[in-house]
């Protein structure tokens, strides 16, 4: 059973001021719970309808029924459970490596989506100027489908970021160096910018290797590329070996 | 001004049934407008608040009030705007070039942006399996950002499609050939699997080419990437040259 106060705590974390105020975040469906646990994010609380009750072997787990679930879920589909963690303390972020910093991606899916890529590239460190979406928003923690246990994200001013690192930084722009034909080092930082306007103009001064990834389409093709399928292909080739 | 008729009308066209029904969809914001303006998809009905009624040279265009958009808006915020297209007839099918084949694809947004990134990289045929979402679906058309005008989407039985085909057909699965160090052709299929079930078996027996995007995480890292990223990255290496 989900009581009246959890249900209301539990909608509360839907807004990042009460995420905050609890330290608590929600995470939905099997997959992404499963790998929650098995990272050193810590559980508060679980609940599970019949359907995925007996998925889990953890404390602090409670038996719901799928009418209660829909009170609770953040989904338009509701998922067999819900599970809220303890937001993980901020350490201070990596400064060797590869490491994508986002300046101020505002969609949760394109966020949560980044995370998972930077999972499967083995880069663990992603820097966000602080109007970037919250880590914790629920869509970001669903669009990483279990990535978020294993990738740092940290939010930090970018720009002082950028300006102390001794890593090269790059980023993607229409008048770039194409990617296909640079030599990409192992290390460095690759800066993406916000879906509607880019890099800024004061992120971009610090930017000293601009790239672009050709466009094969006809001259009225289309102009840009989704920001999360951009980080694909630039991840993708700093990854793949010339 | 907007009737009572037309509000129902739009309303109802988030469905398939009354898409099919009517033959028209949906279109939000300028720059999809634009972009289906200049292209052979034939103009309806467009409705623009004061903010964005300027922006177009057209017949059929309608004043509306911001308290009006709200009522025939899909999108959680309204744009300035909304049209009304006619559903353009289906062609056959290409047979040549590089094209992607979807096998049952069911997220809006990933259908959207596998068809921009046709579009950027100058691949202009998709081919969907008739259970694939619907490229009319309002969240479709706004997802390609108006690359729907330039990139031929058909539904077809992909079973019979890729038999019928003399191109070679790539898939990608867990095992198959590092696709960093394949020698890949300009012309082919190659087929994306549904985000939950990846490519049905059925389809999987036709794929004589078993390519792979090796994962560079740790062992422990995430087992998939989203289909619409995959599809970034595939492109991209057939794109790209060796």
């Amino acid at each position: 059973m989900v009581s009246k106060n959890q249900i209301k705590l539990i909608n509360s974390l839907q807004q990042k001021k009460y995420r905050i105020e609890h330290q608590l975040f929600i995470a939905e469906g099997v997959k992404v719970i499963q790998e929650l646990l098995q990272s050193k994010i810590v559980l508060e609380q679980l609940f599970a309808t019949e359907e995925s009750f007996s998925s889990f072997e953890c404390s602090s787990k409670t038996a719901i029924s799928q009418q209660e679930m829909k009170k609770i879920s953040v989904l338009s589909t509701p998922s067999s459970c819900l599970a809220l963690f303890k937001i993980p303390k901020q350490n201070k972020p990596e400064t060797s490596g590869l490491i994508v910093a986002l300046d101020a991606i505002r969609d949760p899916g394109n966020l949560g989506t980044i995370v998972r890529l930077c999972d499967w590239f083995g880069c663990t460190q992603i820097i966000c100027a602080t109007e970037t979406v919250d880590l914790y928003n629920p869509k970001v923690v669903q669009a990483t489908m279990g990535s978020i246990a294993r990738v740092i994200v940290n939010y930090v001013d970018l720009k002082d970021y950028l300006n102390e690192s001794s890593l090269p930084v790059f980023g993607t722009f229409m008048d770039g160096k194409n990617i296909y034909k640079e030599k990409l080092p192992n290390e460095g930082i690759i800066v993406f910018g916000n879906e509607a306007n880019g890099i800024s103009a004061e992120i971009e001064k610090i930017i000293k290797n601009r790239i672009a990834i050709p466009q094969f389409g006809t001259i009225h093709g289309t102009e840009s590329l989704n920001v999360a399928t951009a980080t694909a292909i630039v991840l993708s080739e700093f990854s793949r070996g010339n």
